[in-house]
């Protein structure tokens, strides 16, 4: 089986690599507009050619979009454009405007929205690595709107690569990973904006355990993150919202002097227990 | 030598495994108010016997002081009007208010005032661990007070224990603490409530490797936060003052769908780079 990857960054070449390794495609397309990317897909072996997007949708039996989700809703439809009955995957944050962007296609039924909850703060081709979706969960959404065979053939192949499968509607979706994923990376961003600004250099020498796990992610692309934040405004500003409401609450109280109401917060907040093993 | 720890939590707990594992104590005499604690430490090997402090200072020839640091604040005078020359430590993490609590005392030079950057998110003596030091770094502050070989005493021990050490002024101490560990622990807590209130199954369902990382800190003890957040307030209202800062300029242009303004934000934060490898 021939497979086409779209965008040959930490998402895009993962996939390619453990495709091949796993033996679930022969070739591997890759399609990307930066030519260092593309050198580099090629020489770390991540695929095995680079083509013109539309030689690669002629050949591929599978074509995976794993650019910024702003550029997967514009590319999208000219790609479905192009299909006969191949399948297309996307693996973005944001599911409700891709959907909509091709809600009326002819060929909305060959896209399956999938979302894999997998990743990490770097990026680029040399950030891709083989095993990084084994055991990590993989959102479908709108699976009604697919044609049934290409959504078997979708969950085939990341049943394949050892996912969880877990299927939402997009707008749930949405909601969801605003709680679970975006707020983490502004909290981040913040968090890294915050002690940059102060500029000492002994907290440079001093950052431990703590302060890295919660700021590592502030290491992540404006290229991915800016789209996102865009496109799931709406859910992010309402976990914005509730997140400044509860540092408020903190500053209120350590303002106060009250070490009831701290204890209180922090022993709320210890029942993040019943998430987190 | 013979050791006493005060209170056998996470790090009281640590260090006497350490020292016993490496063979710089020869006994360990354990003190602590709660009864499970005591008990736990004799069945996992964490100290040899249970004491009174009045028995234990007149016993040893070191005594760790590994309480909260509002409790280490109000024993720490007794202890010393107890001692003649045996070396007093502390693990705090707020360092000015202990120091001044002692400042006049005429035993001020055997307490050495230690802050080892080293822990996890759990509490208590089962989750004490050996090696929890090892490449850690430990901030000494005003050791100027000391007496020279009560310090070079309290150095050889942590460079045995493999730790890397700082000499800091005690408020310049408290300063960066609250910018590289207690802000990190505020934002966990607050990330934690922010989702514990939307209480949506899926959530909880969806906790991937982003969110597991800036909210793992949000499982921390009040015991020890509250005393943290009470005592270096000052510090703290500063960073969370300009945290809160950023998260607003986060929401402002995302509300006005401004692109630009938040890629200058994240790219300003991946600046962060120059601090985590």
């Amino acid at each position: 089986m021939i497979v086409t990857v779209i965008g040959l960054g930490l998402i895009g070449g993962s996939f390619a690599l453990d495709l091949k390794t796993k033996k679930i495609a022969s070739k591997i397309l890759g399609v990307d507009n930066n030519e260092l990317h593309q050198k580099e897909a090629l020489e770390y072996g991540i695929v095995d050619e680079i083509v013109s997007l539309d030689d690669a949708i002629k050949q591929s039996e599978v074509i995976i979009l794993a650019i910024p989700v702003d550029s997967s809703i514009k590319l999208l439809p000219k790609i479905l454009d192009s299909v006969t009955n191949q399948l297309v995957f996307d693996v973005g944050s944001v599911k409700h405007d891709i959907i909509e962007a091709v809600k009326n296609h002819k060929n909305r039924k060959y896209f399956v929205a999938s979302h894999p909850m997998a990743g990490t703060e770097f990026s680029g081709p040399k950030a891709a690595f083989r095993g990084m979706f084994k055991d990590k969960t993989l959102i479908i959404c709108n699976k009604q709107d697919n044609d049934p065979k290409i959504l078997e053939k979708a969950e085939n192949i990341f049943k394949k690569l050892e996912m969880r499968l877990l299927y939402f509607d997009a707008l749930q979706h949405d909601m969801n990973v605003a709680y679970v994923s975006h707020i983490s990376h502004i909290s981040s961003f913040a968090l890294a904006l915050t002690v940059l600004e102060k500029d000492e250099s002994n907290i440079f020498n001093l950052a431990a355990g703590g302060f890295e796990s919660t700021v590592r992610l502030a290491k992540s692309s404006s290229e991915m993150w800016t789209p996102i934040m865009m496109l799931n405004r709406k859910f992010i500003l309402e976990v914005l919202d509730t997140y400044i409401e509860k540092l408020m609450d903190f500053k209120r109280s350590i303002r106060l002097k009250n070490p009831e109401e701290i204890t209180e917060l922090i022993q709320k907040s210890n029942d993040i227990k019943r998430i987190l093993k």
